[in-house]
């Protein structure tokens, strides 16, 4: 936990934060913080380390960075059909700016307080720009959306536009801003203010057989499924999602299909679905008003296959987002 | 969660690392591990940030950084009297380096072991080395020892031979090694490997009114126990522990006293204790076979007095570590 003049640090801008709680007996102060988990379920946890320059750029907005560190660890409970509860927070600055700790706390309390979290520890250190993330939340017994369970057969789904994070990035790394109503602009909010699907995550509980989030991109993503289902897939490269903005900033189909199958940190998510339940996909779709995309089916065979329109299978090479290469 | 090359790198040396618990359904490899808290117990979260340079040497063996990044957080389990459970780890690295993360890797997972502490999840970058560790424990409801319920007239204990570490610490900045049998071989390895004190701890609950451990130096943190049981203290000046190794590495009695009560990173326990539980620590001393000192009492009377062998109230002036000041 952290103390003295770190801890009054913390304790000005981030005591509070978020939403209250009659789970957390005792929050941020303390050596731990001491919290009821409701009985008869499971603890899901997930932590996220976040640097600057590597997973989001040096100019990005305080307050899209604070939406951001809590946004990809809900995404992890999302993706795991669970309802957060909990979050800790770990922050290494090379300065106690006061300006910049004000927008990276309204940022993440916003975004908090909509999911109904409760900041309940955290540690502050002068350093490089890192933050560390650890999200909590509940799910019944059994109930978790894990990425082992998807069999042959199974429909393959993914929710929302992936790719437009990803296309914004290289034009953001070049300090690019674009207009207002652009393809960049719109991309860029996607890339700095992702939308952690965890209304969508907990719906598809009894629904999906698995699910994963996009941080490294589908063919990447897909990949730890498949290889933890142990069973492979064909996606149908016309039923990919590509936004109107993807393609713009892409500037071809090719191109936009390219970042959808390679680039991250999108936040969407990627799930299977047996036969009987892809009705309720639908259903689920009009009730959430989330575009959620059928983009193939898993197959025992194994290894990832690429269908064209013309029915030709084409290679399914592209690696995932990499936080090692550059 | 940690994905692709990472991930295969935290697969490598740290699937299955720490005990094996029946209460992890699921641990590293998804995008949320799924545990199973014991029904009618609080959880106790505590998580901290280690930075090379600020809260180690750069010179530390990793396998040293490995053991005190896991210790910090089970002492912090250990102040609240929590029995530790569940870890999650973050790693920003400068580069993959295999023999570096083996001899972490076996440093965490001794620890672990010893504490029964199961590695669930966890997220590794490339960044300027920093370590986040955060760990989960049980205590039942109401049990815990909080900073908040010390009450005047009770009694301040100290563990084991705190101020070594502090006193260590300026030589191995300057790059200096003990000879073998040395005070600064000995107060260095206190620096590196510091005992949390989780067995106390446990036993402490119903008998320590409040605790906390030592992280910031005895001054700083008797003061945070102090503002939150809104009370004061007078310490005996007499009655502090000073090793030998301690007088022999600071140089004098004077000095070994200001280290003890400035320097930080000792992580033995600070607690009070009601007069009628006054003869329950004589007897814990025996059982865990650790000095337990009687170094001061409670008051009503806000603020902390030093009182000398005279009888003279001394100035109490001495600031706690900070990790933004240098």
């Amino acid at each position: 936990m952290a103390q003295s003049p770190e801890f009054a640090l913390i304790q000005r801008h981030f005591a509070r934060l978020g939403a209250a709680r009659r789970d957390v007996t005792l929050g941020v102060g303390d050596d731990c913080a001491l919290l009821t988990p409701p009985p008869g379920q499971q603890l899901a946890v997930s932590m996220d380390l976040l640097l600057a320059g590597r997973h989001f750029p040096h100019d990005t907005p305080a307050h899209a960075v604070g939406h951001k560190a809590l946004a990809v660890n809900l995404s992890d409970l999302a993706a795991m059909g669970a309802e957060p509860a909990w979050v800790t927070l770990g922050l290494s600055l090379p300065e106690v700016d006061d300006h910049w700790l004000e927008g990276f706390a309204k940022g993440f309390a916003a975004l908090a307080e909509q999911h109904e979290v409760a900041l309940v520890g955290g540690d502050t250190v002068r350093g490089p720009l890192a933050i560390s993330v650890q999200v909590h939340g509940f799910v019944e017994l059994g109930a978790a959306l894990r990425r082992d369970r998807a069999r042959p057969g199974d429909a393959l789904y993914v929710s929302g536009w992936p790719g437009e994070a990803a296309a914004a990035l290289p034009h953001r790394l070049r300090g690019e801003r674009g207009g207002a109503g652009s393809a960049l602009t719109h991309c860029s909010a996607r890339l700095d203010y992702p939308t952690p699907r965890v209304g969508l995550g907990h719906a598809l509980r009894g629904v999906a057989s698995a699910a994963i989030d996009l941080s490294d991109g589908l063919h990447g993503d897909l990949g730890h499924i498949l290889e933890q289902s142990h069973c492979g897939a064909t996606l149908e490269l016309e039923a990919l999602p590509l936004s109107t903005q993807l393609i713009a900033l892409t500037g071809s189909v090719e191109a936009a299909r390219t970042t959808l199958l390679r680039g991250g940190d999108d936040y969407e998510l990627l799930f299977c679905v047996p036969p009987r339940n892809e009705e309720e996909v639908h259903w689920l779709a009009e009730r959430l008003r989330l575009p959620l995309h059928r983009i193939g089916t898993l197959e025992p065979q194994s290894g990832l296959r690429l269908r064209g329109a013309d029915g030709q299978i084409h290679s399914a090479e592209g690696g995932s987002f990499d936080h090692f290469s550059h």
